[in-house]
């Protein structure tokens, strides 16, 4: 199987565009290998780092956070393998620039593998999810079901009730969230601009719109982190 | 919540032995939490060492093995729950000598991860099962249920399947599983041992039977091994 479906492949019915442009297929299959692989690697960190937590509570919860985050993964690759595609393949264009992203932001301790998780699942999920409104309902279907926010109410209640137990935690935070965001559209870009993949986001539009939109996304994006970061007492 | 279900606990059917002898309680209440216990850890260890396989597809396989691991462990939890008995009181005994048979046995590499994995989940499906067979039905079921040795098959195949492109491997995992099963034969008897968890075993029968039939179990966890160990091709 290849990464980009052929002619020949029978793609299923949510799959009806690929055959249609081979630019939107490629775009999808990107979106999803991406997709894939940010959902793997995000359960295997989410689940070593369970092991440090504080009590065994919180590492059940982390655990079963972690487990959503496999789950997803695995409805993301049935769907490429629903359309003819290699799972694999698509994810490995992604893996060098994900994990390097992972590299350079290694949580110190268990509250700021929380914060990681907080920060990170809600911004891809905002990002996914406005990728989604200009896709066709198969595609969206899913990514709206997959970037649910699941974890992000108990991540909130824990990092609240960590952040009141001790004060002077806010301020490192505060300082790691920030980080996060930056790297974390820093990283967007990047995967934008090496696999064309934003183009994508405004396939059929001229191309000076396509610049626009992108500050428009990366503008909300930034937004929302804030009022996350707000909603914790933190300053973003 | 205590560890020990009180007898104004309200048990579920499948508990009803609980609350008519307190060692019966203890017993069924250890042994779910060692279970327990060592479901959540296997399951923080296969995930992370996830990360190390050589392929994405060994990375996924490995992934839903971990999973796996944590949905026994959500089993194991739900079913305490209803005896009236909290999961993290349950585990916390069992927390060192878990966690220490773990750091002592650290796979060096992949392959030694994969070889934990085969030997380790065998031999304690094995020993749960041989008390499983001496217990109340709904604990004999939930047992069985829980260990079917999913994975088994996944392992053995991926296992023979690198043994058969490197065979310097085979020298070298036949020796890591003659550590494992002594490691894992050392801890059971330990926490035998420590809680009086073997005494369960044979219950309602005489003390001198219970030294007999704890070797002829030991004998027979042994068996098993050896011949899972021969149908890799090794030795044991």
């Amino acid at each position: 199987m290849t990464a980009i479906p052929s002619q020949s492949a029978t793609p299923d019915a949510s799959a009806s565009h690929v055959d249609q442009d081979p630019r939107f297929s490629r775009f999808i299959v990107d979106l999803f290998g991406v997709m894939a692989y940010g959902e793997l690697s995000a359960f295997e960190r989410l689940s070593s780092d369970a092991r440090f937590s504080p009590t065994l509570r919180d590492r059940a919860a982390l655990g079963r956070l972690a487990v959503i985050e496999f789950e997803h993964f695995e409805m993301v690759s049935d769907h490429l393998a629903g359309m003819g595609v290699d799972a694999e393949e698509a994810m490995t264009p992604f893996q060098p620039s994900i994990d390097s992203f992972h590299e350079r932001t290694r949580p110190a301790d268990w509250y700021e593998s929380l914060m990681k998780a907080y920060v990170i699942d809600a911004i891809s999920g905002d990002f996914y999810k406005a990728l989604a409104g200009r896709l066709d309902e198969g595609t969206r279907t899913l990514i709206n079901r997959i970037q649910s926010a699941d974890g992000q109410g108990l991540l909130q209640t824990r990092l609240k009730s960590a952040l009141s137990d001790d004060p002077r935690l806010a301020s490192r935070l505060a300082l790691w969230g920030r980080r996060l965001v930056g790297e974390a559209l820093t990283q967007a870009q990047r995967v934008g601009i090496e696999r064309e993949f934003l183009g994508g986001l405004l396939f059929s539009n001229a191309n000076e719109n396509q610049e626009k939109d992108m500050v428009k996304l990366f503008a909300q994006l930034t937004r929302n982190h804030s009022r996350r970061m707000s909603s914790l007492g933190l300053t973003a």
